[in-house]
C-alpha cells in the first residue's frame, strides 16, 4: 500500500473528532477526508446547528475546548447569559464563538449554499488542510425512540434529557432522500483505506452508512473500525447504556459484530484483549492496543498504530 | 383633561425612544402605550431583528447604551468578532446582549407567538411597566427607492450604505395586509392624547399611519407631534438629507405640513421660532421650547412641557 495512504474517516462528535485529528496530524496534508454525521443536526433559535461537524472542525483547527472536547477554547457565554435573563432555553450550551459559526452557517444556507460548500468555507477560514464533508447536504434527523417520550430529536435526548430516557430504537428521518455530499463517493473510491472512527455506531455511524451509495462504496474498499467501547464502557456518550437497553452486551465485540461484512480490520483496547478471539472468527483481523486518547499526542500515536496495522495486516 | 393623562406615543428609533422614555418617567405607571414602527425590521443570519422595538425597550428598561442611543449598555462583541473571523457580514452591529433578544424573538416567532406577545414578554422580563406594541404583527418592510441601487431594504440603506444613496421615494412592502397590533386601536381610542414622537415622519411614522385603521383612529383624537428637526437639521438620522433629495426644505415646518389634518398641536425647538407663524396658519397650535434631549433629565423635562402644553392649549 501507499506508504503515505489517503484515508477517509467516518466520524461523529468528540471521539471520532479526536481520532480524525490524530490522522490529520500524522498524514501528509491533503491525504485526509473526514465524513461527518449530520443526523444530530438541529434547529434552535432559528439557527442551523451541526454539532458533529463543528466538533470535528474545531478539533482539526486546534480550537477545541480541551476540557470538554466540544466547543471552542477560551469560549465566553455573554449571549447565553442574556438569553437566560430573557427566560429563554439554555439547555444547549451555545458559546459566543460557537454561535458565530451557527449564525454564519445559517446565513449561507439561507442564501442557498449547500452545507458541503459552507463547511469548506469554514475549514478554509480555520486554516484546515483536510477535506471535511457532511455525510449529505440533505437534512437527516436522528430520532431516538424512548419508552417515556416516544420519538424525540437526538439533541433533546442527548443534551436536554442527559441520555436518561430508556431507548427502544432509532429513526433517521429524511434518510431515504439523502444523497451523499458532493465529492464523498469519489473520495471513498480513491482512498487507500476507510476508517470508521471510535464513534457511536448506532447514532453517529449508522446514519452515514444509510445515506444512498455510501455502504455500497465501502463494500469495495478496505475498511477498518476503531472501537468506541473500552472495557464495556464508552469514554463519552450513551452507547453502552443504549446497548444494554436494546438487549445487547455493551462490549467492543458488539460493535465489531455490527460491522460484520463491512470491515476487515478492527482496533480495540488492550483491556478487551480476551474478546479478540471471538472477533477473529468473523474474519476480522484485530489490533489490540491502547486506544484511550487523553492527550493530543495520544491521538497521533493511535492514528499511527492504526495506519501501521493496516499497512502490515491488510495490504494484501 | 385628566390631570394624569393616558398617552399613546408613536415612535421610531432613537429620538422617539428618548421621548417615550421621558413620558414613561413622567406619567403614572400604566398610563403609557408606545406604538413602534416595525417597517425597519429585517432578517440577518436567519434572525428576526426589530431595531426600533429594541431601541424603545432598551430605553424604557434603562438598558440603552448612553453613547449610541441604540444597543445595550455594557455591550460586548464576542460573537461579531468571531463572525468577522469567519468572513461573515459585520455591517450591522450585533452586540452579544442584543443578539440574545434577536435569538429569543426568532425562537418565539418560530413557535407561532405573535410579535406583540413576544414584545410583552421581553418587556416583562425587563421590568417595563408601559405597554410597548409593534404597529402590526404582520411583516411590513420599508424599501428605500434610491437613484443608484433602485429599491433597497431600509437597513441596507441606513446602516450598510450609511444613508449615502440619493433617495427618490419609499415603498412599504406588505402594508396593505398589515393589521394593527392587538390592543393598539383600543389604546388609541381610550387615550387622552396621542403624541407623534420626534421620529422620522417618512420612514418611522408613515408606516405606522398606513397600517389599516390607525390613521382613522387618530382622526378622532387629540394629536400632537414633536419635531425631529431642529434648526434645519436632524439630531440623528437622514431626514434632513431625505427632504432635500425629495425637493423639500429640511425644516420643522415641512414636518408639520406633512401632518396637516392629523395634528392639532406641534412642538418645535426655540431655534425655529420664526416658523411658528406659518404653522399657526394651518390651524396647528405650536409650542416653541427647547427640544434637544441630551440627558435623561432632558427627556422628562420635554415630556412634562409637552403634557402641560396639551393640558393648557388643547383640552377644549
Amino acid at each position: 500500500m501507499n506508504p503515505e495512504p489517503t484515508v477517509v474517516v467516518l466520524s461523529g462528535g468528540v471521539g471520532g473528532a479526536k481520532f480524525a485529528d490524530g490522522l490529520y496530524q500524522l498524514l501528509p496534508k491533503g491525504n485526509l477526508t473526514v465524513c461527518v454525521n449530520t443526523g444530530d443536526d438541529f434547529n434552535l433559535f432559528g439557527l442551523n446547528i451541526s454539532p458533529d461537524l463543528d466538533t470535528v472542525c474545531y478539533a482539526l483547527a486546534g480550537r477545541e475546548d480541551p476540557n470538554t472536547g466540544w466547543g471552542q477554547a477560551g469560549e465566553t457565554w455573554s449571549v447565553l447569559n442574556a438569553i437566560s435573563d430573557l427566560g429563554g432555553p439554555v439547555w444547549f450550551k451555545l458559546g459566543d464563538k460557537d454561535l458565530a459559526t451557527h449564525l454564519e452557517r445559517t446565513r449561507l444556507l439561507g442564501e442557498g449554499y449547500p452545507l458541503t460548500e459552507i463547511t469548506a468555507r469554514i475549514c478554509s477560514r480555520f486554516g484546515i488542510q483536510a477535506t471535511i464533508l457532511p455525510m449529505s447536504d440533505q437534512n437527516v434527523r436522528t430520532l431516538v425512540d424512548t419508552e417515556e417520550f416516544g420519538l424525540i430529536p437526538f439533541q433533546e435526548y442527548f443534551v436536554k434529557k442527559s441520555c436518561e430516557p430508556k431507548v427502544r430504537g432509532f429513526q433517521y428521518q429524511g434518510i431515504s432522500d439523502a444523497k451523499p455530499a458532493v465529492g464523498l463517493i469519489d473520495a471513498i473510491n480513491e482512498a487507500d483505506v476507510v476508517i470508521i472512527g471510535p464513534s457511536n455506531p448506532l447514532v453517529s455511524i449508522e446514519p452515514i452508512l444509510r445515506v444512498a451509495g455510501i455502504r455500497k462504496a465501502l463494500l469495495e474498499k478496505r475498511v477498518v473500525a476503531v472501537s468506541p467501547i473500552i472495557g464495556g464502557k464508552t469514554v463519552k456518550g450513551p452507547l453502552a447504556k443504549m446497548y444494554k437497553e436494546l438487549g445487547n452486551l455493551p462490549s467492543a465485540a458488539t460493535v465489531a459484530e455490527g460491522y460484520r461484512g463491512l470491515i476487515q480490520g478492527y482496533v480495540m483496547d488492550s483491556i478487551d484483549r480476551d474478546l479478540s478471539a471471538q472477533i477473529d472468527q468473523w474474519d476480522i483481523i484485530t489490533l489490540v492496543t491502547d486506544t484511550l486518547m487523553k492527550s493530543p499526542l495520544d491521538r497521533v500515536i493511535l492514528a499511527r498504530k492504526v495506519i501501521e496495522f493496516i499497512q502490515k495486516e491488510l495490504s494484501g
